[in-house]
């Protein structure tokens, strides 16, 4: 295709409100257009790359013996009523009513559905496994849009689903997806992802993990252990914390005056002690009831409140402390609260000889506060972020370093938490009835694409594998009006397109400045530069746009010589990625 | 693949609500599974032929310079405010607000998306003209679902957008548009459909075309002319009456007693003549004003509510009738209306000399009267429907005849309607700003697989042309269990698989009654039955789905002669298209 004729827009300034790099260029080269808050547009040349990767993403779940089908994206809200999560799911779950006053929701998932669909066609345990998929619109009412593609409300996702008669059925087939998920990565370009154990938070269920694609610009955290390959991410990693080297001796409780000590900070400048010889309260309330929860933990920590809301099987916010609560902020400690609240206390506290902590009073606080002595026995639970330098659960060793990441995929172990609710059953071979075991597999398109950016660029634009690259060679033709410029760019053209070649034709009378900003844009792998100057030394430039490869060529084996480094690099991508 | 790995499943009884025979077909074939009112899952079969039908579509669009894009299906109402259409389109529109209170709307169609988009990448008359499409979800909030896939409210659907620089531009891409639409009707096996002039309803524009698969139960009306081949939608045909041959002299105005009398029915059998020596009130209310509009109209015709709403340039609806209008419901009459009606004569009346027609008193009509002599000079204008025997408005024949369609495509010349309140513009050659002129294109391909469907079947099941068919071939072992059986069926599935060719195998150890039941549903267009007694006389047997070819041949020779045949057919269809 002549670039002149492609549907495209590229713009010298950056629009203000990016906030990643990979955002940037893709705005500036004309890969998005916003259409609203978390809502985007794709131009063609972004259609052509998401089109690859469903392709990639469709082949490989065909290989493993998935079924395509298409889940409606509205749907009745009965179907999650069926299963309890059209209460149970905040505001993201976009609800409305139709012209009947029915009321709706638009898919953000499809688990429902899945089930609704599955339990009419498999009621007999000869009838499984299977795994059914579809690549559809989705729509999440984000309240934090971010990163162009990267977080968004509506997009393109493939979501699977794995219907099992036995718990080991399904782990052996999560196994196959795993795999399937680590080739879908690397035939797409990106190594860079890995596998990390997660929290299978709304959508139920126990084992899990997310697919990363390891980044400083990631909105998640990722805990890492180099020494043993431990990779989880931070809402379903413990907080095993080494033990103190100079653990203190008992000491007996005083309460101290603190006056202005807001934060732990100002108690450890006050008091002269390390925060790992606090204990810091952090106040929530449950969303149903309003009821505080407060959270202890060592001053040095902080909460994970993902496994504090696993913990107390309860939807949580930042607490609200009013007159009327009892609570003192700033000063609260484990001793005195009022009787209403919930407490709950850090696994980092278990053992902890003596703390400094709140006393419930203004500007009061205890020293040498012993928990078991002071308040009694109490239960422990880890409910805190996991910390650089913590102890690796699967090693031991004292190695964990956190890294950032943004999740291109998951796959989930949901046992029968919606075949039990909404009542799917199969006959077993000795005559029971059970609950089908499901897992569920997901991977956004649009995502997937911005991340690849993310990993492959440079400052002036993307660099596009093969493999998913929009077309994958860029003729420039510098000066297109010279005869000769236009005759061999001409027949490399046609040359290149009969030999199954997908090329952008760039042949417009523009400076060869902005004819290669622009090409760097496209971040088409390879290019080739025809130009009167080169062509009077008998040659065209064939050059990689990740600039490993740079080669003059005579006119004559130019299409040969690109044709076969195409196929080279695309079978190195699939070689690696078995 | 094998038919028990399949998800699949075929029902022995058609639910009660199947009106036509294709929904019961597809249905009772396990193909669409209601998830909701007009909302349905496709099943794994369903999808197989859809991903067909949409890549032919996505080949004629890319041949004919299409650019596929994406669009949002959720998009902010600003947009369709832009248009006006937010205000205009009744409740199919989907309205809702998200978490933020913002008013969004779910996309029935996409031009506000496409100017929005396309109003950034083309400012000047050189980029022009360009054609971009999209694949994508659409939502329509009907009232009256239908039919299966044939009328329902979630859809996939193929929308094309044009922008040219001249109507003279836009009407020759027209052109090639409408040849496009011909073969990918003509490539997906349904010869069946025609184009027929349209009505652009909400769409704006004046020439606009519907491709209509004919059929006894589709829901539109079609006037056709077999003298010329004039075809036209029965919204969009002027309607044109021989003038009669027994044309009454003038006759004296005279207020007669018609007791009871409440239809043109009844005032024809009181007075023994003809219903064309009436004329007929038809009353609406407009909808913004509920003031009322008459329509009067020779007794014999129908309003065409369509024409009617453009005559008048309002939205209608039937009429309540209350007894402060100051109308007498079955006695309305052109003389002595009330003052404040809108009044439309239909063009049968004009030049009759005299009718029978009410008198807008109870229990009274006119006989006698002469629109021009009684109420004085009105304008006449065309909102009858078209009627069997009517004159052809191209050849002028009285050869009209009414057909019924299922509409399975339009096209329509938009011209500036959306770039126009869209502020979408261009500097032309001349240094002038000009908004392009649209055009716009669309296939539902859930519509059409439905509509092939009730094309090409029999009482058991579809005949899907071997283009979009699912699979090509349907392998049917009858007593899969036998040694000699089992090796031909799986020599055979080996051979035609690694020859490319597409195969249901069917080793169920079930009855041959319900093994070939099952494989009509799945309407496969070649059959391969192996079976002890064909291998004991060393023949497999080979049919086609719609019984025009039968034959027995060795099994050795099955392989080569089936590839063939599936070559033949899909070359013939694509030869058929050209």
């Amino acid at each position: 295709m002549k670039l002149k004729n492609l549907v495209s827009k590229r713009y010298k300034e950056t629009p203000a409100d990016c906030v990643i790099a990979s955002q940037a260029l893709m705005m500036r080269g004309g890969y998005i257009k916003s259409v609203g808050n978390g809502i985007f547009t794709l131009f063609p040349v972004t259609k052509r790359i998401t089109a690859k990767i469903e392709n990639i993403i469709r082949q490989e779940m065909d290989r493993i013996g998935g079924q395509e089908v298409l889940f409606p994206v509205a749907m009745p809200a009965s179907l999650w009523q069926e299963s309890g999560r059209f209460d149970s799911i905040g505001s993201e779950l976009l609800r409305f009513k139709d012209r009947s006053g029915q009321d709706m929701v638009l898919g953000m998932t499809h688990e429902e559905a899945a089930v609704h669909f599955a339990r009419d066609v498999a009621d007999s345990y000869t009838q499984y496994p299977f795994m059914i998929y579809q690549i559809q619109t989705k729509f999440r009412d984000e309240p934090r849009c971010r990163g162009g593609l990267i977080r968004v409300r509506e997009f393109t996702m493939k979501d699977a689903y794995s219907f099992h008669t036995s718990q080991k059925d399904l782990e052996d087939y999560y196994q196959v997806v795993y795999e399937a998920y680590n080739r879908i990565y690397r035939r797409c370009g990106v190594k860079e992802v890995v596998a990390v154990a997660s929290d299978s938070g709304m959508m139920g269920g126990k084992v899990s993990h997310e697919y990363m694609l390891l980044t400083p610009v990631g909105e998640d955290t990722i805990v890492l252990c180099p020494e043993c390959g431990y990779r989880a991410n931070m809402e379903a990693a413990p907080c095993l914390l080494p033990v103190p080297e100079d653990r203190p001796a008992a000491a007996p409780l005083e309460k101290v005056d603190t006056p202005d000590v807001k934060t732990i900070e100002d108690l450890c400048a006050l008091l002269k002690i390390s925060p790992t010889l606090t204990c810091k309260a952090v106040v929530y309330q449950e969303n149903l009831t309003d009821r505080y929860v407060i959270a202890f933990l060592r001053g040095d920590l902080d909460v994970n409140e993902t496994k504090l809301r696993n913990a107390i099987k309860a939807e949580i916010h930042p607490a609200e402390i009013t007159e009327e609560s009892g609570l003192n902020a700033g000063f609260i400690g484990p001793k005195g609260l009022p009787a209403n609240v919930r407490v709950v206390y850090d696994l980092s506290l278990k053992g902890g000889e003596w703390f400094a902590t709140g006393a419930n009073e203004k500007d009061k606080h205890y020293t040498g506060f012993n928990i078991a002595r002071d308040v009694g026995e109490v239960g422990y639970i880890d409910i805190a972020k996991a910390m650089e330098g913590g102890v690796c659960p699967q090693c031991g060793k004292k190695s964990i370093t956190l890294s950032r990441g943004i999740e291109v995929g998951n796959i989930f172990q949901l046992g029968t938490k919606y075949t039990q609710s909404m009542n799917m059953t199969f006959v077993d071979a000795d005559g029971s009835l059970k609950n089908p075991i499901m897992g569920c597999y997901g991977i956004g398109v649009g995502r997937l694409a911005a991340s690849v950016c993310e990993a492959h660029r440079d400052e002036y634009g993307p660099i596009w594998p093969m493999s998913i690259a929009p077309w994958q060679v860029h003729i420039c033709s510098l000066r297109a009006e010279d005869p000769q410029v236009a005759e061999v760019s001409q027949k490399l053209y046609d040359d290149l397109t009969a030999a199954g070649i997908e090329v952008l034709w760039d042949d417009r009378s523009v400076s060869a400045g902005v004819m290669f900003s622009d090409a760097d844009l496209f971040g088409i792998p390879l290019r080739v530069v025809i130009s009167p100057k080169g062509l009077k030394n008998g040659t065209v430039e064939i050059a990689s746009r990740d600039k490993t490869m740079q080669e003059k060529k005579a006119p004559e084996e130019a299409c040969a010589f690109v044709v076969s480094a195409v196929h080279e690099e695309l079978d190195r991508i699939e070689r690696e990625a078995r």
